[in-house]
């Protein structure tokens, strides 16, 4: 395929974020191939039930129940069946042989991450691991090479989804800790036995991965001191309200000071108060985000969706692509930078809404008028608001916002309405981003 | 130094960037040769102005006027000084001679970034500039490396401090634009001539090379639609509060498709509002961020300062502790990743406030009672509010905040309180975490 030499990428596991890694490595082949170098070839799905219904129809010859198999002659294993066995031994299997490993098994790594790392480190194979924390949000990467020439004194993560979920229903709409839980589990957001997320034991998986990487050490997780949200009653988030706090489950990694002077570290899971101008009180539902303090930096922060299949896999293919360029060998880092090569398209082409206010003749008719100049363009208003101010001499104030139009046809609209008896002055012309 | 091998670093440029990189690469010498695998050997700093104050004292000797010696020989050379020459000829000269460039320079990337990248992987070497895009903040990596496997669709960005440190002011305290621009020059938010800030020339660079990386696509920077905010009035700053919205400047990249069915690439600089429930109105002050919208991982956002000496200082570092491993010939990619092997210290250890709630009898002689348990484990009190409810049996709630105590100390303290007369019971324990 376009001359491109072949990787072998073998998967193992077909759940949510696996079967979306299948779909986007067939599907975005030629896109990948132009940026890795070469082409990523999926030599099999590792599954325990080749029947077993999946989230994206994949062509079923690729599946197989042979993991061991699979991971022979794999150029990249890609990990993804979760649990600690056999994906650790396979893991193994796949470094022994040479190959680079991508995992997004959050319970594996906190478990046994330093041994599989390693193991990778002795004959120069990759492990990686973005997905296993936060899902879609680039932090491992961060941490471990943007802020490599850094000293990291603190991370506190907001890294379970289903309790930041529950947490921020009792403090937005009131609900008591019973009905937030219901209402998230019928979302979808708690496992059937919910222990692991409430009881803060996949938060703490977390915290062990975060210490270990910003503190360089190795950080067992049963080292992590753990609380969940279980004990967080409505009256405390409602007088965390009243006080200017919000009660946040966080996951903090911190670099500290004994009482006897021995400079350590900890790593920690609990419900905790965190003041409502902090950035990470914004974070909101099921989304993640991980506050990170270091000397030279300062304060960052990563946020995003922590969870879902999709999203996870492109944590998952961030990995991969990365991987499969090592192996383009006396390839540049980032081949091909501009491949894609689209053209630029002048800001006439741009769709966005606008807010448009106007200064207009206080008369009948003049609201019929405006309409038809916008019609005229295919301008369509989401919404009209008139007030008449106490020294208006004989004008009113109009404040017009449109639904989504080319910036070709707002601007002429303007242009018109400007020019038009109807209107004394344009006021203010802004656009409104960041919608969908 | 500990048997590692010597890498050359040759530094150019010595200002409140440089002079900070010069002092982590050798304050943290120790640390940084256990992360890289190799020491950084400091071979000189290229001024025009040996004399010149600096912010860091550094050693004179490795002060040099001639530049073009200086590259010859490193193995990367970082690109402090900038403006377009003679960096440009500098970085192609270090380039050529098969050095690894790190730069931070946004003007020279934006203006010459494809012609450097290029001639960087004609040879093999790497060219980074993390630092030239919003300062501390990894988005560069993150969108090259992380998001390799995706599709991004959309980047929107505050790059830039000084407008969002006035745009935020008039929205939060009402100053006038005049009034803002004023107090942005004292603190120094703005340069003697603020028109690069001002009339967004500085956020069109940035755009640029977003713009670029998000789509493999080269983008002149006159191709970026530049609007500044010198035209954004108090009274549309309030209007837009007063309709749920904020004003901020935004550097823009975006895929799009235009009216006749082209597929192309839009980027552009304007003031536009923003929800105040998006992500991006959190954003006060002179702090940046960078909201991306991506096919699979949906919504993320990167935020933190972007600018400053120190700030930026350690995105340079980042990158040059990147561009140094690629030459410690077949390491493993992070080596001794668990060199530092800090203790790990239990929860005792660690320092926070509390906010503790009690019912307490509602008794003379009570809060002394109370004050006194406190003070015998050195916690100090930073507040207490006493309310005695309607339905109240001769019982008040009584609500403490602390100052920062050892874990050990606040948890032996609630424990006595637990057990003394005067409380009937402790009705909520919370740790207070995100302060300084």
């Amino acid at each position: 395929m376009n001359g491109y030499r072949d990787l072998r990428v073998a998967l193992l596991g077909c759940g949510s974020v696996g079967a979306q890694v299948a779909r986007l490595i067939l599907d975005h082949g030629d896109e990948l191939a132009a940026r890795i170098g070469a082409h990523l070839q999926l030599t099999g799905i590792a599954v325990r039930d080749i029947d077993a219904p999946r989230d994206v129809e994949l062509p079923r010859e690729l599946f197989t129940t042979d993991a061991e198999q699979l991971v022979l002659g794999a150029d990249v294993v890609v990990e993804l069946m979760g649990g600690i066995e056999p994906a650790r031994s396979l893991i193994l299997r796949a470094i022994e042989g040479g190959a680079d490993v991508v995992t997004a098994n959050k319970a594996l790594i906190a478990a046994h991450g330093p041994e599989l790392s390693e193991a990778a480190e002795q004959v120069g194979a990759q492990l990686s691991y973005e997905a296993a924390v936060a899902g879609a949000i680039p932090i491992i990467r961060p941490l471990r090479e943007s802020l490599a020439g850094d000293h990291v004194n603190r991370v506190l993560g907001i890294v379970n989804g289903s309790t930041n979920y529950i947490l921020d229903r009792m403090d937005r709409f009131g609900d008591s800790a019973e009905d937030a839980m219901r209402v998230a589990a019928e979302l979808g957001y708690l496992e059937a036995d919910p222990t692991l997320d409430v009881e803060g034991y996949d938060a703490a998986q977390k915290a062990t991965i975060l210490a270990r990487i910003a503190f360089h050490t190795e950080v067992p997780v049963d080292s992590v001191y753990r609380e969940g949200i279980t004990q967080v009653t409505l009256a405390q988030v409602e007088a965390a309200k009243h006080a200017g706090y919000v009660i946040k489950l966080l996951a903090i990694a911190e670099r500290l000071t004994a009482a006897d002077g021995t400079e350590g570290v900890s790593a920690r899971v609990y419900p905790a108060l965190i003041s409502r101008d902090h950035p990470l009180a914004a974070v909101h539902g099921g989304k993640n985000a991980v506050f990170v303090e270091a000397e030279a930096a300062g304060e960052l922060m990563f946020y995003g969706a922590g969870a879902g299949g999709i999203e996870t896999a492109s944590a998952v293919l961030g990995d991969l692509v990365s991987a499969a360029r090592r192996h383009v060998v006396g390839g540049p880092g980032i081949p091909g930078s501009a491949h894609a090569d689209l053209p630029i398209l002048p800001i006439g082409e741009v769709t966005t809404s606008y807010q448009i206010m106007l200064e207009v003749r206080d008369e009948a008719g003049v609201l019929a008028t405006i309409a038809g100049i916008l019609a005229q363009h295919g301008v369509s208003a989401s919404s009209v608001e008139q007030s008449v101010p106490e020294d208006s001499q004989g004008t009113a104030a109009l404040i017009i916002g449109t639904h989504r139009a080319r910036e070709a046809d707002l601007a002429a609209t303007v242009d018109e309405l400007r020019d038009s008896g109807a209107v004394t002055a344009v006021t203010s012309v802004l656009r409104l981003e960041g919608n969908a």
